[in-house]
């Protein structure tokens, strides 16, 4: 089977030549500025999609402990847990560390400090860990400027079992910023705070490894990362159209799409229904408060060009809603009962987290593998 | 392993007793009215809760073909699968028909009758197939006074291997319903309209085995539904938050939450952060156009009971942040770092499709088993 015509809808499709990229371009800017690149997998969470832009022999970012074990299995041994970690899964991580080394995890209160130094106590191997820094009020972290910051490294490094690594950061704010100047700023704002944070804990004689910061449009955003020395990032890998909203990238480049059939019609309306409800497109409206809302995502026809106009716009458990925004009539032609559509994501992770493997799309526009998803905690 | 702390989180747990109650309320409306209940198995896609409130014995309602086939392996023959059918499906078809004799599939037109009856010649057994009625302008189906109802009635009863077996339909527009009175109106229009639908049928010659309707907020809205045989129903046997917005049941009455584990604080903020996010709660946000916006869940204690005002105010992918209506500080006594609490799914559909599994929580509020659930399409 690897026509498209063969596949049970909905499935979810990831076009090989524009997922490769994309990789090549946040690798770019990694190269050109001398920073390691730690890609997140958390968006396709697939062995074999990391082949493309997360190789074994480097660092990855992961956001849970099931694809951390995925992962060390698989031969990566540089993997940071970006999620702080709850005591309940203190008993997961020698597993882990047994297979990757250079396995760290995150804490950003002394509490968290507390309970990792007491039960490193209990693990063969030093267990190393990072500091979480708040860039942008948006999450998580340690504020840069606080004493807490410099309590916490100086517990962890402190600590029999514990390898102080260093500090991180993500400034999920940047989602927020709708122009380029924005995100230019959010990015400068990023890499000041952190450095500033790492240049506290050196006064206090507490040198940091890992200075680690980004997100995707702060690491596109076209600025020099001054004060970082290693550039995380994830949803690039595939882009959605969160991120062509924000100019980031074009709708064009966008890798990941959901292939779905006509299932029916409300002629009256100008409805098309297809069979990608929220399950298989999730419930993300994340386009919902930029200039164009896309509502559950842009339609295209069935080889993946982009049907001007149209867009998802409602759904429920199993059916979508296609409409066009200026109310025209669906034609027959590309819109006929058993027609195939391709729908672009909202949001990416979202999406690609309602399913548990990749119909890979190559040059000739068919199938041309089948990769793996780890889903699950 | 059978108490909550040994759990890893975040983790979907299902009060039994609720469940249990809320499965008896449904069938004792079903049972009152002397109407066949038909269970929609879709919020929690799962053989052994199904046990309790859609035996094998009886009718179901499924949402996708991998439902169907794995409840049609498990001795159900009587399974409805109530969405349209696109042409890539139907090489499924026979293999559940073999297993499940009254497996009945929908259209809505010309286009998807003449395709099914085209397809139904492959078939060994003849195929049970309904019409799907639009009662409230909500999705699919056809206009109840519409001449294309009988066109396509007609074309089914003539058609070789097609028994006609009735038409269905499902007021989902009952979910913007949010008075008592307003839920009576729709499950009035929605009884009256699917009549109109069979009288009209059956003065063009054609009479309808099973008339069927029904959505949680109108089979609960204390009418006598008139006009039908059947009544269709899933999300109350958990319920949600949405369903308590309405006024269809209590808070107390929702048998779904999320465990969650606190795994930071924003001091400054009043926020509590917890390893729940969207992946594990779903992007719904059914509450916002309520009179109480929910956000992503209402806030429990480990316990299950309610911390009034605290509710899931954002999420990211692996985070929630926890807050209050009235930003009080959260008390250290219930939010400290580690401290588990339950979250109350906004949408209980949603919610339980980002899980593979259920621990189910027994009167002593450890878990009682683990049940799985059927992912995918």
């Amino acid at each position: 089977m690897n026509s498209l015509a063969q596949l049970i809808t909905p499935a979810c499709l990831l076009d090989l030549n524009k997922f490769r990229r994309n990789c090549q371009r946040m690798q770019a800017v990694a190269d050109s500025e001398q920073l390691t690149l730690r890609p997140h997998v958390k968006t396709l969470k697939s062995l074999q999609a990391a082949e493309y832009y997360a190789p074994a022999s480097g660092p990855i970012t992961v956001s849970t402990l099931a694809e951390a074990a995925t992962f060390a299995s698989a031969g990566y041994t540089d993997i940071l847990y970006a999620v702080g970690l709850s005591p309940n899964k203190f008993g997961q991580l020698a597993a882990i560390q047994r297979l990757a080394r250079d396995f760290t995890v995150i804490a950003d209160s002394l509490a968290a400090v507390n309970a990792l130094a007491d039960y490193a106590g209990e693990l063969e191997l030093p267990l190393s860990v990072m500091l979480e820094v708040d860039v942008d009020d948006h999450r998580a972290g340690l504020l840069p400027q606080s004493d807490e910051l410099i309590i916490c490294a100086r517990a962890l490094s402190a600590a029999p079992n514990i390898h102080f690594r260093g500090i991180m950061t993500h400034a999920g704010a940047s989602y927020d910023c709708d122009t380029k100047a924005s995100q230019q700023a959010m990015g400068q704002q990023e890499c000041e705070r952190i450095a500033n944070a790492a240049a506290n804990l050196l006064a206090a004689g507490i040198p940091c490894e890992l200075v680690s910061a980004g997100s995707t449009p702060t690491a596109l955003a076209g600025i020099k990362h001054t004060g970082i020395n290693e550039l995380r990032a994830g949803v690039y890998a595939t882009f959605d159209c969160v991120m062509a909203g924000l100019g980031v990238c074009e709708t064009d480049d966008i890798a990941l799409s959901v292939l779905t059939s006509v299932i029916g019609h409300q002629v009256d309306k100008n409805w098309v229904i297809v069979d990608a409800g929220w399950m298989a497109l999730s419930r993300d409206q994340g386009t919902a408060l930029q200039q164009q809302d896309c509502g559950y995502g842009l339609v295209c026809d069935e080889h993946g060009k982009l049907l001007d106009g149209w867009y998802v716009s409602a759904t429920n458990q199993e059916h979508g809603i296609i409409s066009h925004r200026d109310n025209l009539t669906p034609p027959e032609s590309v819109f006929g009962y058993g027609r195939l559509l391709r729908i672009l994501p909202i949001h990416a992770c979202a999406t690609a987290a309602q399913y548990s493997k990749y119909h890979v799309i190559g040059d000739d526009g068919n199938i041309s593998a089948i990769w793996s998803r780890v889903n699950g905690w």
